[in-house]
Order: C-alpha cells, then structure tokens, then sequence
C-alpha cells in the first residue's frame, strides 16, 4: 500500500471554489494509485471567529472547553471536503482525533501528540481510499478534545505520515516553496529544491514562516519526506530531507531575517555569580522569552549584558528588569526596538571556516554595524539597526551567490 | 446521589443574555443539593446556517458528513454555558456524544439511541455538579457521529433522565406549558398541572408541536417524570405522568387541531380484494404519509376511498394516485387541500361513551360539516373545512368545559 499524506490550510479551503482546487490535487494521487490521508485546518477565519465567542462568553476562558470549542472549525471543514469526494465516487470518510484516535498530553491549547493507532489507521485504509483528518486537535487518553496550537495541523499532517510511513507528506500551503530568502526583499530570491530538517528549523524559527517549527522537529525526529509546495500551481516544491553528503559541498543554504526583535542593554552589572540567573529567572518567570544573549568580558568588577526579546514582550521585560535595576545598585538600562536580526544559515558552514568573515566583510562594505553576534553550527546571527534589514539580507544573498543553484554553479 | 437532568432548547441559549438566564435556573437546582445533567442544543439558527453551507457543497450531502457537521452546533453551545459555569465555581465540564457515549443506531439524520453507558456517567457525576451534555447527536458502535432528526434534544434529556433514573426531567422552552388548546386560537385556554403520556402523545402528533413526540414515546416507556416549562419565567409547567385513576374523572382534556392537511377521494373504485393495497401500497414506496384513511361500504361494486396528507406532500401523492387510476377504468380522483383535522383528546373517554356524540353535537350547532371521522382509545378526530378551524377549537373547548380546573369542578 502506497500512502501519500497532503495537508492543506485555512485559505486552501476557505470556500467552495478553494475546495474544488484541492479535490483536483487529491483526485490526481488518487488516481496515480495511492491511499491518501487529507489532513484540514479550520477554514479562514473560522478559528479566529469561534476565539473571538470564547472571549465574548469569558473573560479567561476554560482551556478544556476552549479547546472543544474550536475543534469544531475543523470537523465542519473535514465534513465538507469529504461531501465533495463521495460526491465523485471516491470512497472516502471525514476522521476526527477521537476517532483516529490522535491522543495527545493534557496541555490545552498546545497539546503534544503522543500516540497515534496506527493498526487501525492502515485498517480504515484498507475499506478507504481517502481519509479527510482534521488537523489541529487530538484527545487526552481520558478522551477529552485538545487542540495543538497555532499552525498544529502542520504537525498532525507530519505525525500521521511518520505513524503510516507514508511514502511523503505534501504540505500545501500559500508559497511554492522553501527560498533562499524572502522574494519580497530580493528580487532573485531562489526556490530551494532541498532544504535538510536543521536547516528548515533555523529558516522557520528565524521568521520565514513556511512551515511550523513543531511539524519540521517531528520530520526530523523520525524522517519523514515532507514537501512544502502550492495548493495555487502543480509545480513541484522544496523537499525536506535529512542532511546528505552533497549538501555540505553548499556552505550556505538560505538567509533569514526576524524584525520582530527588541533589544535590551544592562550597563555596570556587578560581575559576580549568580547576578545573571538574577535577571533570566525573573524574565522566564514572567513568561518572557529570551532570544540572544551577550555579556562582554569585565571591567574594574562590572560588566555588561545585552539580550534581545519579541518587540511585544518589550514592555514585560523592561517592567521586570526595572525591580532588578533597584537591588543591582549603580546599573543602568538602555533598550532598542528599532533592531533587526539577519541569519545565515547552511550545514555546509559546519565544516568550512571564513563564511562568518565573508558575511561580516559583506555588511562592513554597506558600513552597516553589527550590535550583537550569536552563532550555532549552522547558523550565524548579526542584530543590526532595522533600517539595514533589507540591505543586509540583499548584501548577504549577493555575497553568497544565492541566487545560482549550486548544481549550476 | 439526587439527579435532576434539565434540557434548554435553541432560542434559550441563542446568545449570551440568553445563556445567562439559563445559568441562573442551573444554578438554583445546584443550590438544591441535585446533581445535574443539562442538554443543551445549538444556538437558534446554526443547524439551520450548517444545513444551507451542506447543501451549498453538495446537492445531495452524505448523510453521515452532513451529521458530523451539523453536530458542531451543539459541541460549540455546550463549551460556551461550560464557560460560563466554570466562571461561577462550578465544577463542570461538557459531553459530547462520543464520551458519554451515547449509542445509536446508524440511521443518519433520524438515529435512535439504543444504549447509555450508566456507570461512566454515574462515575462522572461524582467528580462533577454539572454535566453539559450536548443534546441531537449520537455515535454508532463504530465510533461515527449521528443526530437524532429535528426535536432530537429533547429525546436526549428524556433518554439519559432514564439512565440515570433521574428524579425529573425539566424540559425548558418558550411556553410555560402544555394547554387545552392553542392560547393563541383560545382566550381562555388553561395550562394543565398534569397530562398522561398517551394524552401527550396524541397532542403532539395532532400539531401541538411542544415536545418532540419521540421523546415522548421514550418517556413514558421508561416512565420518566417530565416537565415542560418556561425558561423564562420561574412558574411550575406542565407534568408528564403515568396514566391515573384521578385523570379518568377527566372526559377530555384538551382539542388540537392540524392544518397540515390535505384530502384525496378516490370515486367509483372497484370493490375487490387487492384495491386498497394496490393504492397505498405505491403511495408509501413513494414515501407519502398517509393520515386518515375512510372507505365507505360499497354500492353496486364500486366504493369510495378518501384518505388524507401533509399538504407538501399532495403533489407527490396525487402523482401516484395519477397513475393507479389509469389502471382502474372508470376511476374519479377529487382533492381539496382547504380542509384541517380537530382532534378531542383524552383518557378519561375510554370508559365514558357519549364523547363523540356531543362533539359531533357541538360542531353541528354551529353548521360545522364533517368530512371525516376517525378514532382511537383516547381520541376522535374530525376533518372539517379549514375556514371552521378556529371557530371548532373553540366550539369544542367550550363544550367539554375545558377553561375550569378539573379540580374546582
């Protein structure tokens, strides 16, 4: 048996004329001899508008009751879409997560994916050619609905295809595919035929919001072929995959960018133990999370931090540290919304050096200054002023030949 | 453990006021010391907006997708009122059909219950004050979801009333309860304290459209005490019971009248055995309701047979009729759809002749001519010309003295 598994989003099945574009996509696998398993989301919109009745119902709405509260947007699009295939003769049912059963832990509203039948899975396929899942929501084992967080059913479509073994998981969605940085910002932004799942993680946490962060860590976790392609053209997309020899020849895959950064500078820390731990453990108490953090080596006793946090979380933080900055006396605290973070990324750089010095040399020649540095094995990330974000990404993309395909080059 | 199970329909939880309400009747019965199940249905106008989106996708929807869908309606009113409990302290939490569960055959759209599963709803109510249960729907053995046709709620409260053999079942809606006869055809119509279930059952299925009439059979084969009462006003309704000696004492309790009616006369049909079967026979294939069926004794081998139909239903009928009468050479069809059925109803009439005769008596003083006559144990009923509709409902309540308590009698 030969399973393919699809996923298709909100916009992908928003109406009725959507929704005949994604019965072409899923007749043609049909009829190239695969079992499929359609995974939904809600339609756009609908899970904003059944939010927005919780919130008019409660202030804080029950979590548990929230939760099977919006499910619904998915088992009213999965009930529509499979009307439109018996409609063509295809045999096909709508599956709900209890009915599957997805079982998830207790955590609503980003509930984790534990188990999946996969016995009884394979059994529907057998009476079935095509099982419309709705994304987004699994059951605790004490059978009470959960839901997996925004973008979950990019994970339950990965996690279904890891639990079939299916041959591949087409992930449909707005964009063709995986680039080496935002066409909008550079214009000879190239699609990447293969991206590796580090690689797609990196990209994803960096802001090229392609895919889900969760979905990526899952493919990888048991290897799952996962595409990223257009529900809008039947062009062929990026494929992820895990790492192989060709892509080390490939020093750098993709540049990302994140504007959604906020930066925070503490000035004459005492230089002592535990004075960090002072100031991260009441951020991550206050629910605020961290992203770059620096501390330059000391002066005369005192030291100075700088760390970066979401432009959201500006406020929260700054409150936080304020209460720090009464018992640190003689500290001093500056902040800057205005920043922007660009990353190189490419498991090619694991085993090259310079291409850190090549990316510094390239933003040194636009005289655009590098605040804050942080690297990782596949990644480099400079925070520099917002207003160079496009010049950085564009002078980044340029220096590292981007936009020629490697196989080409 | 004292149970009471409380089922609030449509236009009682349509919004947010609307539910607020319903709160406080929750609240007062857990203020009471009872354990409560509270059937909810879907917010007024939402199977209906379901049903059109159904049919918008497909002409012809599959029967157990549209069931998945339109059961969303109930999943969505039962976590909002679990929302607002949860607020108040309440140690609440909704229930879905499949984790009741509650068993169904596997007749989409028209599913009858067959099981309860008693010990895990007992258990629940140990842990929990209120169970939100979501009335209409049902699941198959095989774990699909059903609905129970349109009323179904209603036969979901009386349904788990029986499994828990519930001290009560409160069956809110928008009347205060079951009268004599319509109030708005009656000034001086009056509110039954009791009604038997045969009574009720009579009175439902004549158009007094105030409980499901399954739900009805369910009540009295289980014997569940029910009640019909206003979800806004805190007066006590009307009490469905066993049949007892004091209602024998009562000739008639009250008058419904139909309008929902439409009559066919076959003239000059050949008396011979096979006749009747050879016309309601292709008329029930058709799937045509037949109601009151008249044949007079014959004359020169030729007889007349007069039967009546739902009025959307007098095409179809007259159809199938069409055809029969090719057949049988000589055959008139005549047909008026201008016609309604008044029924007088009551178990008291069962030991009492002389009920029919002074109906018949009534009608006759105002020159009220009936068509048709027709009667069981408990009830007689006569098609009258619709004009006389209003003026026989009257006519009738008046003969048999239904505007004086039985009691002050």
């Amino acid at each position: 048996m030969r399973i393919l598994v699809q996923k298709f989003g909100g916009t992908s099945v928003k109406d009725l004329a959507c929704m005949r574009e994604v019965l072409k996509k899923v007749l043609r696998e049909c009829e190239r001899g695969y079992k499929l398993v359609v995974v939904l989301s809600a339609r756009a919109g609908e899970t904003n508008r059944l939010l927005a009745l919780a919130q008019e119902w409660s202030a804080t709405p029950d979590p548990a009751e929230c939760d099977s509260l919006v499910s619904t947007g998915e088992q009213v699009s999965t009930a529509l879409f499979t009307m439109l295939l018996k409609d063509c003769g295809v045999r096909a049912r709508s599956l709900l997560a209890f009915q599957a059963p997805i079982i998830t832990d207790e955590v609503y509203g980003k509930a984790r994916i534990s188990t999946f039948d996969q016995k009884r899975l394979l059994d529907m396929l057998q009476e079935y050619d095509v099982l419309v899942m709705a994304g987004f929501q699994g059951i605790t084992r004490d059978e009470r609905i959960t839901t997996l967080g925004r973008g979950g059913s990019d994970t339950s479509a990965v996690a279904v295809a890891a639990a079939l073994s299916a041959e591949r998981c087409d992930i449909y969605t707005d964009v063709d595919g995986v680039y080496t940085t935002d066409p909008n910002l550079c214009s000879d932004a190239r699609k990447l035929e293969r991206i590796s799942y580090d690689e797609m993680l990196e990209m994803a946490s960096m802001g090229a919001k392609v895919l889900e962060i969760r979905s990526v860590e899952f493919a990888k976790k048991y290897s799952v072929p996962v595409q990223v392609r257009s529900t809008f053209t039947d062009a062929a997309g990026t494929m992820l995959t895990k790492e192989d020899k060709t892509m080390e020849h490939v020093l750098v895959s993709g540049i990302a960018y994140d504007k959604d950064q906020a930066r925070i500078t503490l000035r004459s820390v005492p230089d002592k133990p535990g004075v960090a731990a002072g100031i991260f453990g009441p951020l991550s108490a206050a629910g605020v999370t961290v992203d770059m953090i620096i501390q330059n080596s000391s002066q005369e006793g005192l030291t100075d931090i700088t760390f970066t946090v979401s432009r959201k979380e500006l406020g929260k933080a700054l409150a936080v540290v304020e209460k720090v900055r009464l018992e640190l006396h003689g500290m001093e605290v500056l902040h800057d919304a205005a920043v922007c973070k660009v990353s190189i990324i490419g498991v090619g750089m694991r085993n090259h050096s310079g291409v850190a010095a090549q990316a510094f040399e390239a933003l040194c020649k636009e005289n655009i200054n590098i605040m804050l540095i942080s690297t990782s094995e596949i990644k480099i990330s400079c925070l520099i002023e917002e207003k160079y974000a496009e010049l950085a990404v564009r002078v980044l993309h340029e220096a590292f030949g981007l936009s020629k395909s490697p196989l080409s080059a």
